[in-house]
């Protein structure tokens, strides 16, 4: 297995150098964008790890799962899929337009950010110290990794270029999705997108989902298996950005990718695989991250179609 | 298995009375809107039918899915995704808008209707006459049934209601997208979407692409995997139009549906499944064949999340 | 003179039943909405007044004629229309899609609230309490009334539901139309817009624009007659919201609503008119304000086409 | 007179060099890119020409012009304005997203191709030819010229090129719009554009619409006076596509182009003057012809503001 990986290392090297790190956020610039790594955990508990898979990022858009995954927890499908939807978009990640045209009624998925921004304001939480608490608290005990926290440097850096989040929540509450206070939601909204992990984290996050959402180790329910399909569901239509149904017939895993370089990937009742590969492509996604899940499905077959 | 869809069929037929025939061609209104059927071929090749599963129906847009086949097996991957993306886009089937906002480039994918009017494009064939005839060959050749034929009063009623598939040619000729006849490629249209088949004809279809392209009687290659795989992921990131999503989180199956009532659903590795309810919700699709895969998709855990 | 203001009254109300205050803003509902008054100024100094004419209002968007000429005088013509453009949209005066859609450019034009904000974002001062003092005074100077204030109710009012204006200049934020701080200019915002006058001032304001920038009284240019020109075009193009193009082609005056009730309208080298009533029609502007321009315009001859 | 004309000329020159013929119509390529003309026609009769103003050249988008008023006085205002709004776009002309967006009711106005085009369908006339032939008659009368006619080269040249407008005309058609043969109709509509006038005739048809549509020669109306206003208005808020409202900033003249390198103006009240420059700015207006009218605004006082 650990040759495979670093078969599939050699060849996302190949395509790293076409990507560049995310420039809107000045803090994210600082990486060497040659990084590149891999890190599986099987469903009966074997772990293998490749290149930077100890190299921390902030996981930005992934954090979209774990928040969703929480928000269903804490409120069911109803009261959720009652504020956003369930529709790929085809659009970019940050835009505004659908959310006007669609007749105001609410953001077309989770995994835009407007729809993550009106995700957050369901988590449980007296203010936004309490949820972003409650959504960190989440990110350790799914990660088994006691030891997660918040790059700060990266949140204030989120703070001072967030206004295209703000234009976004602003809306929202002018339509009635939103109805906690603004700012108070979007410095939870950057706090979580500004979680810190490695490969490792995200490859035992993945395989909790990929054994519906019950803890390799004790046997215990997480996160209910309902939930688990849901979310990777979701992933698969949704979890690329506008590349999402690219990736679905390319790689078809479900999977969800962070502009910090981070993909998360649940091969349903096989394996988890965190990636890391901070040279992204012009959508946003980890260039090389993308080809080394190509690579290992394709040699693993582990696409679900 | 018998008893299972027959409860299935139960639980459907509590929703087709929520639902009302395609209104916007009149050959389809002749319809008894309670019907329900449902058919399922398994990879070891048994068969079981309930319901009204052998009421032939117009497949509509589940040509999308044939034609799609075709052309790739016709054109190879780079041509035929040159032409047309793999974008779920969050919109009716027929929307002209996003080929305009995506600065004019192509459409977003092969199931909504610009992108199938775009494929049907690349159907090797000189003229219209040997398209449809090659496409015809190829719905008998999946279906294994010589006697599928296309039905010529719906035919001419959707030639005479179809203006707005033909705003969408001409809009795609005007941008170079289509290059041949526009009225010549529009009579194809219509006719792929007037090809009939009964719930056994899909099952068999579905069979084989879950088969990954072999013939289960004989062995031999039908679609090559690759394709086979590509187009089981776009069935599901976009094969319920904008309800892709909520099919995907709520049944968890490769399926395309028709405003003729039918649904192709192929599980991949395990079966193919056809379902038949002419009644429709509000999205074009048939609102108790939803809820038969559904049923089935939970009693026999086919999500494939 | 008076008697035809009499009629035109009488036409109007006879429309007022058929509109309603504005409601997105509290504050704005309190008012009898079948108060209808019309104030005239000619060029030779004669006034004339009939009806609600003493009753206050805020002027709400018709401060944007007043912010856009005070920026036009602090800035020039092509520091303003390198922010802001000056084509007419047919959309909703709150719409954000434009925005997006454009390119990321720029506001459409200075009449539609994003333009707006942009062209108060270019006032001249050191901070937001000196813009709103310049802008008042600039207000006080035009009106030739020393007493015009800012009605506080109403601008605490617009303060709570401006989360539409607060997206609007986020989003303008992200992409650099707006520079300074965002909470801060739309502070100067809400408070133009609540600067209260009544019919009176409206026309005086109206005779001024009329008499290319030349106070009546003094002889002394108080805007230059290009700026004039200018504002009266925009008027004309883009001042009664997505009815602009209906109000040219029934009135033919240049002219600009506010959802307080009020209309201001220039008839170049003839006359400045101040109209108001508070019920609105489905676009936001004064229903009953309308007709009697519409009289007027058609008894006086008034249109410029 | 003659000598401002040619300073305007002069003036224009400038300019031309910065522009391009039409390039999507071939036949509209054949044109000398530098030729620029000018011709006057005043309410007291007086007729001044300079430069290429003997040149003939297709009508183009002008058309809409005539085809609106001929439109107005066959069917009355309710008529007309049910079909076809008046508010201006800020797009080009030749955008469909607005017809889908604005839910389908009704084009935005009589001067973009798709308001036009169903502006034309409403001209009385036993099929494509009798109404052709009365647009012609009717443009023959308004130009007091009984040798108009249309450029056969041109039209033919439309014909296969003109895959855009039969896309808005299906999509009409699919929407009730439009009633009668899209393919009819686009004939008719190919037509009218092709119709070939040289400086001299539109700057009669202007000033027929100046002096409120009473024939200078014999004193008889021609058009009602409100249908001229109307036409008026409508030419300032829409006449020169997504450029309309800086043209009324900057020229502040009633005026419609066309691609052909034409531009009708009419000053009310005052002078009538017809341009011609085929070198076009990117937004489809003749450059050399814009800045003519420009300069000969300033020089001459023509703004209506």
């Amino acid at each position: 297995m650990e040759k495979i990986l670093q078969e599939a290392i050699l060849h996302g090297q190949k395509y790293t150098h076409n990507g560049n790190p995310a420039s809107y956020i000045p803090e994210l610039q600082k990486v060497n964008s040659s990084d590149l790594g891999v890190y599986i955990r099987t469903l009966d508990g074997k772990e293998y790890g490749v290149g930077s898979y100890q190299q921390k990022f902030t996981i930005q858009s992934i954090s979209k799962v774990l928040v969703l995954t929480l928000a269903l927890m804490d409120n069911g499908f109803d009261k959720v899929f009652g504020k956003v939807g369930v529709e790929a978009t085809g659009d970019p990640f940050n835009s505004i337009v659908r959310l006007e045209l669609k007749h105001l009624q609410k953001p077309l998925n989770p995994m835009i950010n407007a729809g993550a921004i009106a995700t957050t304001s369901l988590i449980l939480g007296k203010g936004g110290n309490e949820q972003i608490e409650r959504i960190l608290d989440f990110a350790k005990l799914v990660s088994d990794n006691p030891h997660i926290s918040i790059n700060e440097d990266v949140y204030h850096s989120e703070v001072q270029t967030g206004d295209r989040n703000r234009s976004l929540a602003y809306f929202m509450k002018s339509t009635g999705v939103i109805e906690e206070d603004v700012e108070s939601l979007i410095q939870v909204y950057f706090k979580q997108c500004s979680i810190e992990m490695n490969c490792q984290d995200l490859a035992r996050i993945g395989a909790l989902y990929s054994n519906n959402g019950i803890c390799l180790k004790t046997g215990k329910e997480i996160i209910p298996k309902s939930i688990c399909r849901t979310v990777m569901a979701i992933m698969t239509t949704c979890g690329l950005y506008d590349a999402s149904g690219e990736f679905a017939v390319n790689v078809g895993i479900p999977a969800k990718s962070g502009v910090g370089g981070g993909i998360l990937a649940a091969v349903p009742n096989k394996i988890g695989i965190g990636v890391y590969g901070p040279a992204l492509d012009d959508k946003g996604n980890s260039i090389g991250g993308i080809e080394i899940l190509s690579y290992l499905s394709d040699v693993l077959d582990l696409s679900i179609f």
